[in-house]
Formats: structure tokens, sequence, C-alpha cells
């Protein structure tokens, strides 16, 4: 099932299952707990993230040919780091190129998965039953903060809007995590093209290690890495430009689209 | 007024104005819109952090004998780091020492901020309008997981139970947050002895500085820096043990005391 959290005719927030034609059914309840999806359909105004994240986890170089174009190796355990909740926004809303670091603004196509139940200490064969579902995402990361002018990446992962989410939440508890195709493309052209296959560290491995570090609330959102092809690695680097149009597409879950524009 | 969160003796969560005697007046409505506090008393069983964390904001560096006895200097903005909202816990609950990284974890005496309202690109001359009041922390940190074992800081600083808040949130407008005395002790010896005058980046500037970079929504904590005297710049090296007892003690707020125990 493919649900959406969107703002309906009257600006409403409501959860519903997407349908093929873009309407919704409600679903009544708690994505959480239990829940009911209705017989009548609603008109999607527009989509939201498909959850308010209690915290976002990223996860950096775990993607083997993502670590190699950096020059970089898959470290030994996983690279963990934050984003602010502040930085989720949903399908379509502007990423924005914020005024105090504008110019090295990049994407990263991945893979996110939404924790469904309180998940401490989890061991890796446990780990998949604490998934709610997967979404796309983009990791929007301002490679001069990251790379050069601050000494942590609160800023360069966490600027607002640098987390889309979207455009819908996968709850399909028999899909394996690790068999996802994924692409990104900037203006139509491709920029990523991979699958989960590639990752160091799979789905249920990070959802286990990080559950031996923290408490992972329902609602928690990870990052799970991007593959090769990120902008700050090719020659010439390419970064977002007011006017571009970023996408993140994943077999199974749809099509993650939002504009680019400058802080204004 | 100094207000509290807490649970009654039904273990009902209640937020209250806290009384000379220990128990608290009922607060009905909201922190963050209007409320009012209710002539009778209640018990209070259980301190909580005083507000449940919309996300958490850690400043590094930011006490100027601090930095130098790192052997660092003071950065010319702030260094900023995230903690996961989990990490927080409440006056009387243990810092456990984690697991994954029991051996290096410190203490930090801390003035933490919340937020009251959403704030954006506020300037510094009306950024104290956006502060709800004063709490005191403990940004306790894995040293090794911050100096040698991670990248990023996000284990060292956001292992479970590794933001205490407390004991209350005092809420006074008029107070100039650079003017409290602030105290740290470890099993009754002090440890920490600074006054906020210190701060190199004050609250103002702060807040400032950080709606300018994320939308700092109501319920933001900022934990704005510790002075000098922490564990692991001491010659031996002091870093905390199962069975201690740490408190961060600030004038005109109070006492926040947590045990430290073992990860059993």
């Amino acid at each position: 099932m493919r649900v959406v959290r969107f703002e309906d005719e009257r600006g409403v927030v409501r959860l519903g299952e997407w349908l093929p034609d873009g309407q919704a059914r409600p679903i009544e309840g708690d994505l959480f707990g239990g829940f009911a999806v209705r017989s009548e359909t609603a008109a999607v105004r527009r989509l939201l993230a498909p959850v308010a994240p209690a915290n976002i986890y990223g996860i950096g170089l775990n993607y083997r040919r993502h670590a190699a174009e950096g020059g970089q190796q898959v470290p030994d355990q996983p690279l963990v780091f934050l984003k602010p909740t502040t930085a989720a926004i949903g399908h379509e809303d502007p990423i924005v190129l914020p005024a105090a670091a504008p110019d090295e603004v990049d994407y990263e196509g991945e893979l996110a998965v939404v924790i469904g139940r309180t998940a401490r200490k989890v061991p890796e064969a446990a780990a998949l039953e604490c998934v709610l579902g997967y979404t796309c995402a983009n990791d929007v990361s301002a490679r001069d903060c990251q790379f050069r002018r601050d000494r942590q990446w609160a800023r360069a992962k966490g600027f607002d809007t640098f987390c889309p989410l979207g455009p819908c939440l996968l709850i399909d508890p028999a899909r394996d995590p690790q068999s996802f195709a994924i692409r990104t493309t900037l203006n139509g052209r491709v920029m990523q093209e991979s699958t989960t296959a590639d990752m160091a560290f799979g789905v249920a491995r990070l959802i286990s290690y990080l559950s031996h570090q923290f408490t992972l609330l329902p609602g928690t959102v990870i990052l799970t890495g991007t593959p090769e092809g990120v902008g700050y690695a090719r020659k010439p680097p390419v970064f977002l430009r007011d006017g571009d149009r970023v996408t993140v597409e994943i077999e199974g879950i749809g099509a993650l689209s939002n504009p680019v524009r400058a802080d204004r």
C-alpha cells in the first residue's frame, strides 16, 4: 500500500491510501497503531512529507561506489549524522538555496526508512519488523559547509528544506529493502542510477546498529546513504541552481520531485 | 516563574508552577500559547525534562576559558551540532554509560534556552523575545566517540540520556541571560564554576545566528556551551563512573542532579 500525507481541498492535513489517479482514500487512525482505510476518495491538493519525523538520522558513505568517487573508504561502522526535523519538506516543495551558503548545494538521492515501532537494541534478524515503510529522500547537502566551512555537518545537512521526503510511504513488509532501483535526475538528466544492493550496511544492519546507540521512536526517519553520481564529485562539479528541478525516483515507491530556488 | 513538567501521583504528565515546598500549581493550556495557573496544588512524583524538545541544538567552544583548556580557539562563528530528542531526560533520571562507549563519558554543565515562538531570521536585537525560558542542561559527551572513534558527533553527544534538562524552566523575560552563575559538581566536588558572562557568543547572538540557518520551532532547546573545568581536560582526566552523581546548578533556576549508572 502507498500512503500519503496531504492537504485536502480545505487545507486539512490528512493521511490516505494513494490511488493511481492521484486521489486518496482517507485513513482513520494512526499509522503507528491501528488504522482503517475508508471507501470514499478525497482530492489531494498538496503532498506533505509522508511523516512528521521524530528524528532524522543520515548515513554517510554507505554505497561502495559513492565512497570511491569521493576518494574515501566505506567506514567500518556506519557514519551517522543528524538532520533537524525542520529540514523536512514534501514532494514539489522548493529546495531553497540558503542565503548563508548558496553556492555548493548538492543532491543525494536516497532510500528513506520510516520506523514504525520503538526500537532499542534490536538484533539484525528482527530489525525489519520495526519498519513502517519506505520513501524517497533527497539528503541535500551544502558541500562548502560540509567540507570546509564548518566543524560539524549540522548546517551542511540541516538547512531548512534540505530533507525532501515523498511522494508517498510504501508499506510492504515483504519487500526486501536491498532490491530497490534508485535514480536521481537533474533537469531530466540522469545523475545517479544504482540499486540499494550496493549499500555497504543494509537496512536491517543500519536499524540494528542505530538502535544500539539511540532509541528509535515511531516516526524516526533513516536516510540510508546515497549512490555514486553526486554533484561535487563530478568534473566539473555540478551544484543546484535557482530554477533547477531534482527528482529522486525509486521503483515501487514513486518520484520525489522538487524545484530549486534562491533564498528570496 | 519556575515551571515544571511532572508526573503527578497517578502518573499523569502535567505542567505546573513549581512551589518552594516542591509541590506545583497545575497549569492549564499551552506554554507556547496562553496558559493559566490554578490555585490548588498537586504533588510532584517525578520531574520530567521541562519541555519535550522539538530539536536540540548544541554549541561547542562557546566559553573562552573552556576553549583555552582544550587548546582551541573560540571559532569565528558558533560551532553548531545536533542532539536527537531521545537524549533528553529529567532531574534525577540516570545518565547511562552506553555499552557502546562507556569509558570516556564526560559532563558539561550548560545554560539551556527554550524557544517559545517560531524564530526565522530574527535580528539579534529581537532575539530574546523568542525565548520562553531557561533551564539547566548537562551536555553529556562520550569523548572517545567525539575525538577519535566517529566522524560526526551524533553518538558522542546523542546517546540516550545524554541530555539531562531541568529541574524547571525559569520564565523571566526581564532576565539578562549573560548574568547567570553556573556550577557543576561531581560527587559534591566543584568541577565547573563560572558565569554566562564568559560566553563568546551570547544568547541573543546564538538565537539570531541559528534562526538564520534553521527555523527554530517552539520547544527548540539550545545548549549554549560549557565553561572550563570539563573532565577530559583535567590532568589526569576525570570521566563519569557507575555510582557517580553530577549536578548542574544555575542561580535562580535550580539544581539539575543526575545519578550515573552502567548500561545494564
